[in-house]
């Protein structure tokens, strides 16, 4: 677990999409971030108050987290500058880049003279166990795409944030290492063992009240040849109660797979809920979550339309329209 | 790759269970060991010349291998002894054991002294791709079980055996750590990080002839909710041609998994055979292997002719009755 509030770590950014993380957390859990931290020439900017060290450190933050994709997974040598001393002002660090922070002899040093931790989201930090399969309590939903970065995470954050608006209780659980920085804690699937992976996934959403829903993060899809072994244990470990269907409606091929082409929303269906039914019988299909962001207003307006119809599933573009009417159909549920 | 022939280790097994891996080495690699290697007590025996280093080192042995499941996963004291003495002796040491030979000091040491190689078969020495889909020249078979432990790795070596008979090309290709001692290579797939599963089996299974089959050692079950993603990236890195559906009829509930029935062979034809075809469309489920051991013998033959009826497949017992006719069901198809 990642100490918060944080300041953003936003370095040399080049344009403002590579600050994806540091966003991210401004956009989901604002209360998280007390400021931001830019270097000279940063072309990005979330909406923070700049703030030196020392400022961040009166107002309360932990931990410095890099909210910056770098080029090439190099932590460079004006980073490093920076890093060395917020860790002796006291700050651990957090980071989900390739490069690990660990294995940079400065900071490894830095953070062992100053007690400081370093917070690298991309390796696991527990030893996870073998699934069991056993029943839990509470409730657990799951968004499976038709294929790769379709919006799973964003569907799965902002029916989060629709559901804390009415009063119900839910928990985002990240799976990956952008929603493990937003929220601060999480399990980096994609870097677990083999044997562990469905484990991970019954440690990351345990026992729980009975109307208390985990938001479990998507990742890959039962439908991309790389990775939907993650997938797999996604739903056999989450053992979810409800499966939201996640879907990009101008992609043409598999993400990075040029031969495949991706399956219907039914054949998604299917496949998920005959899967799904195996850990919790009672599993349903509650909505689709479409991302059109590559469409105009009317054109998404009539896609979303259309596959309500055909689906016959509350269908919603949460970026467009919120995740109100996905919290309402796990309410209904 | 571990280099051939061995001499194989029993130590001090218990029983003759306990040297399950011997064993296996002996009934389907006969020609990769010249001896076996027993300590005083020793109370298995797979009727192999009985040799010391030095006999089996001038029949030609070059690795000695850890034919034997130890209590507890412990390399003994008095193992070590042994151990130590065959690397000096010039011999490569192989191990499936929990517990790794490379974190024994004094074997460390003395595989350095020496030069020679510690291969310890359950960790990954290779770094994987991910996967990337692209069809492969040759063919694929891969064995699906109704649960874990029914009996797929047997199924494919028997199956290797039955094409090798009658001059079909065939690799047997192993994907856990008993098959990898067998053969000497392949991929410990459960112990691979969860990104590079499907891309392990990729690598295992290169272009080849076209009238090769590569043999792909089945693993967990789709409807094993511990191990499922383990068996979608078999399926998906593998993209077979063909699969064998596998099974044991007086299993009551999923191994390890008390609360879950196992599924119907025709719920996991019908799964496997939807998930398959994503990355082989052209994919047939060719015959059903049944591990009968629990059953007596005109039982066993009644259930397998009643399996046969039901499901229109080509059933047998590789064991009972070898694997012919799934070989002629893959020279069919």
């Amino acid at each position: 677990m990642i100490e918060t509030p944080y300041l953003l770590f936003l370095g040399d950014a080049p344009d403002q999409l590579a600050a994806k993380v540091a966003q991210g957390i401004k956009d989901w859990r604002p209360e998280n971030a007390v400021g931001q931290f830019r270097m000279d020439g940063c072309q990005a900017d979330v909406r923070l108050p700049d703030m030196t060290l020392e400022e961040a450190k009166a107002a309360g933050a932990r931990t410095l987290v890099i909210g910056v994709a770098n080029r090439g997974g190099k932590i460079s040598a004006a980073w490093r500058e920076v890093l060395v001393a917020a860790l002796e002002a006291g700050f651990d660090l957090a980071s989900g880049l390739h490069n690990l922070l660990r294995d940079v002899p400065e900071l490894a040093a830095a953070a062992q003279a100053n007690g400081r931790s370093l917070h690298d989201v991309r390796v696991p930090s527990v030893e996870y166990p073998i699934a069991n399969g056993v029943r839990r309590r509470g409730k657990r939903v799951l968004a499976v795409g038709t294929d790769c970065s379709v919006g799973k995470m964003y569907t799965g954050l902002a029916l989060d944030a629709a559901m804390k608006a009415r009063g119900m209780k839910s928990s985002f659980r990240a799976t990956g290492q952008t929603g493990i920085l937003i929220t601060g804690e999480g399990i980096p699937l994609d870097a677990v063992i083999a044997d562990f992976m469905a484990g991970s996934v019954e440690w990351l959403t345990p026992d729980n009240d009975e109307d208390h829903w985990d938001i479990i993060e998507g990742q890959g899809s039962l439908f991309h040849v790389s990775y939907s072994g993650v997938t797999m244990a996604l739903i056999h470990g989450g053992q979810p109660d409800a499966l939201i269907l996640s879907h990009e409606p101008t992609r043409k091929t598999m993400r990075g797979l040029p031969d495949y082409a991706l399956p219907s929303l039914e054949a998604l269906r299917e496949t998920a809920l005959t899967m799904a039914r195996v850990a919790n019988p009672a599993c349903e299909v509650i909505g689709v979550s479409v991302n059109t962001q590559a469409l105009g207003e009317d054109e998404a307006l009539a896609y979303l339309a259309q596959v309500e119809r055909e689906t016959g599933l509350p269908t919603v573009d949460p970026f467009r329209q919120g995740a109100a009417r996905l919290a309402d159909a796990l309410e209904r549920l």
